[in-house]
């Protein structure tokens, strides 16, 4: 597919909602699962979101926006917000209420195509334009989803006995 | 993860609201991506679903339940109910009619231990046991909402630019 802002609009807006009627309210068991010693529980990715809401897509596409002589985004500490003490009900409370500031700011710049050619300078991959950055930002969304119910998947390995056979996410190698 | 009914059910009731919220309603073009010709579009996950609400989980661990002489699983369709007239709306709601109902029988047995160790005979995996069953139902739900959130990503492969590199979902070969 190629990028249309109304296409993307609405899978930004929906994913709080997918991660609440997904994870709140599960048995802790769920929210701590990792595919391996390194990988991230669906609580950590939920804190890795809402980072990305205070650090990543809107301030860069703001850089790109204001069009000015530095357009260096500060790079993406992906670690930042991974933990908490918080309970997840109140961190996806506060990703909800993030998100929907930011795709309230997305909507109110009614972005043209002009404006989505225009480019930042990211600090490991060089010039985007502002629609990648934007597309990124869905796939990042989607691909995080992804990760969490592939995770909550392969909990069941032992579990589901001779039937890991019929599930290819349960027979590869676990990664992040 | 050890198989848990009580930590099993909270994930199988919540799969159609996760489903309504990813789904309904979102532009058209999201609800018939694919990652390759012969895989599935996130419309026709849904109809999957909605098979094995009628022919597969149910109706097996009735068989496993009854105890009789013949405990052979009838062969589960993978390609039943996959395409459809119908509105997507339609079919999400007619998924939670019939896993709220399906969940509300599977609450009711108050199955205990010994009756998750009762076995049926699957018909290409040989005996299987009812807690197996039971598991597999909420990996099938968790690996098609991953499947789903995959098939999405991948429609911006091209759309994200240089960004590819950090996302592996965008790297692999298409695979269902």
């Amino acid at each position: 597919m190629e990028f249309i802002l109304e296409e993307a609009i609405p899978v930004l807006e929906r994913t709080p909602a997918v991660l609440s009627a997904l994870l709140e309210d599960v048995p802790e068991a769920w929210l701590d699962a990792r595919e391996g010693p390194e990988a991230w529980s669906p609580g950590e990715i939920v804190g890795h979101l809402i980072n990305g809401e205070h650090t990543d897509w809107i301030p860069r596409a703001r850089i790109i926006l204001k069009q000015g002589s530095y357009r260096r985004f500060e790079p993406f500490d992906r670690f930042a917000e991974l933990k908490s003490d918080r309970e997840l009900r109140d961190r996806l409370r506060e990703f909800e209420k993030l998100r929907a500031g930011n795709v309230a700011t997305l909507r109110g710049w009614n972005l043209k195509d002009k404006d989505l050619d225009l480019t930042g300078e990211h600090p490991g991959l060089g010039t985007v334009t502002l629609r990648q950055l934007l597309a990124t930002w869905v796939v990042h969304d989607v691909s995080h989803i992804a990760q969490i119910t592939r995770t909550m998947a392969r909990e069941y390995t032992e579990a589901v006995g001779p039937w890991t056979e019929y599930f290819r996410v349960l027979q590869r190698e676990a990664r992040q």
